[in-house]
């Protein structure tokens, strides 16, 4: 017998303007009016494959055990399959278009059970038009597999070995230099790195930090490692260990993304300070004294 | 006995920095522990009735049974009504101002049916101003209605032939030439025009398409007919049977409203394309073959 | 034997364009599955404590029973304190840091009872990085307490009277003059003072109104006092009781802000108006006639 959800967390690149998101709810609440829908976000900018995946794969480690739900789909309408695939010995399964958007949080969950193509025009909705099927083929798959539908009821079984791949960027070595990349921008400016602290240990506890285009300018500053944002003292950068365990450039109170001018996919190079790199501003320490009431 | 409802459709100008939204989902809580709230949007421009009433009757047919709560209304605090419509014999209700918001859905779904003037104070909250209908007059009314007050508890019956009507613009013939105009925009930059594709089936499958202003330097190009937005090839306009099945000039992955400089309300003529029209961009067709795995 | 709770109600200055409040969401679907949570906002400028104050205590009266998880907090990672507080004798419980965004919420609430550090590891998220208290400390407390734990099973207790305090501004007298300040700018530019109708009584139903800054050339104009915005006529200035009870400055369709060039913490001063004084645009009164059915 086949499992019921009751969660669905749902990523697209809809915006909240429009009354897409609603809609697609709206399909589910239809349907399958038990269901919680979460909302991951919304904002992925518009048919951004790579920023969607990315916001999904940081997301995925938490998400409760059901539906995951992400549209990000510029081939919508085309021949460009439509999937669902099986996490976690069917713990959870991501819906979307095959075009890589799900493929590294299904990795993250620990890789593909089984798949389908979302073929099974019974379980869609008719619609005048193609361009929405959030609404017309995602949303209905989703809310009938929270109502107990197999998977293999949704269409034809598809190789998982065939889905179309993510692309994650790997930081390389080049002499000294580690060589990496900005995978994200959070609304507070800072830079996620694609390399956690211990790729950058040997490097000590200032890192020297180099952005900028191959043939323009670039910027040199040195970088203090921090624990967080406020003892890294007022315009000052900093390498901070992020939620996720990545290295992230950061300043206090300020958008390191705006101070540095970087953005998603910049290249970020860290080195070992050198003896004529300036040195970093000093982290400052606020001790707070605040007596616990035992 | 009347009807309970448990679930409130909620559309609003109120945009979601402020606190507006929680607070109408607060006294919605309140009253009614067992409601679910799904947002159709909170960003319609503000004050734009014409918007959210278009916005509104895209997604009525697609909205659970239930409540639909719809709030722009500049008029509030004044002697403009506060209303509540019934449709589909109570299979739903509508509530917001009456000034012609709701009257597109309403139509769309059937007509209406009761209705009454929310001016049954009982049924409101004691507030110290005038200005926050949505929290003292809507939200509760919509609540008590999902409790299973029935409508004649919350107000006055008023004839529904008196509501106030929406506005929404028709198409017109010049000679051979079809004037419409641009109802909707949305994220991503496609123009939703007045008319579906049965209108202009007998102008083929390029269409001469003129935007500007009457006494400016108007635009002509020429759009091709497509079924979605990839196949339109880079940088070529074409005119999509969108998800609601009416025609909208779109762009593959980018804004139609920037590429032609158009918005919401701007007059679109539609033409045959003559012997000396430039030729639409060919569209690109893509195969991509996947094996699907039975 | 502890209350149990069912409602979240959420407030952050996270966005909603990262995945931060989706995450959050899913810590506590994941461990309390009955709990609906209740979005204020997330809109709250970033790391501006006093916005997110302001805005909670606005909402505080109308949160249902339960928890409040409120989280604007630049000092994440550091010293600073994460708290939880009673209010109304554990008919809620306020979550956040100590650093003044509660305060005035649980004033208005009726001041604190018993109040917790969250230092109980027990009840937290192991994290990779300290960043994203909101995930791991924050969303789990609120998760445990709506599941029945007590709050001093959440960590140490503490003097309420130890808690930072948050800061209003209080308006002054001088001479004839008040002098006020701009709490607030919601999404239509009217901007609420720190001062309700009762206070400018004194000084009939037209005010002069003074704004700019001290040593630039000041504006003056004269507001009208009134119950709603329509009535104010086109490009009137207007005083308003807003929904709260306070004054706003106003506009008609228009943004107050915008018009008067103020926004949060800008000075107003509000006289008699004198006999050179600027007549204020008289009110338009529209009388609307509408057959009721009884």
């Amino acid at each position: 017998m086949a499992r019921r959800y009751d969660t669905i967390s749902f990523l697209t690149d809809y915006g909240t303007v429009d009354e897409f998101v609603g809609v697609v709810k709206s399909v589910v609440r239809d349907l399958a009016n038990h269901v919680t829908v979460i909302d991951i976000t919304h904002e992925v900018p518009p048919f951004d494959v790579r920023a969607g995946s990315l916001t999904l794969a940081r997301a995925i480690s938490y998400v409760p055990s059901g539906i995951v739900l992400a549209v990000v789909d510029p081939g919508v309408g085309t021949n460009r399959l439509a999937i669902a695939v099986e996490v976690g010995d069917g713990e959870g399964v991501l819906i979307g278009p095959n075009n890589g958007l799900l493929a590294p949080a299904v990795a993250m969950a620990g890789g593909a059970g089984r798949a389908v193509v979302l073929s099974n025009e019974a379980y869609q909705l008719v619609a005048p038009g193609a361009t929405f099927a959030g609404r017309d083929i995602f949303a209905p798959a989703a809310a009938h597999l929270c109502n107990g539908v197999d998977l293999y009821e949704l269409g034809d079984p598809i190789d998982a070995e065939l889905l179309i791949p993510g692309v994650i960027p790997l930081p390389r070595n080049e002499g000294l230099a580690l060589v990496t990349e900005v995978l994200w921008v959070d609304r507070f400016g800072n830079c996620q790195l694609n390399v956690g602290p211990a790729e950058v240990a040997h490097l000590g506890d200032r890192i020297k930090v180099t952005v900028g285009e191959l043939n323009g300018a670039p910027t040199t500053r040195v970088a203090a490692m921090s624990a967080n944002f406020a003892e890294l003292g007022t315009g000052a950068v900093g390498l901070v260990t992020d939620s996720y365990g990545m290295l992230a450039l950061c300043f206090d109170r300020r958008s390191a993304a705006v101070e540095l001018g970087i953005g998603p996919s910049d290249q970020v190079v860290l080195e070992p300070v050198g003896d004529n790199d300036p040195t970093a501003a000093p982290a400052l320490s606020i001790p707070v004294n605040l007596r616990i009431n035992r």
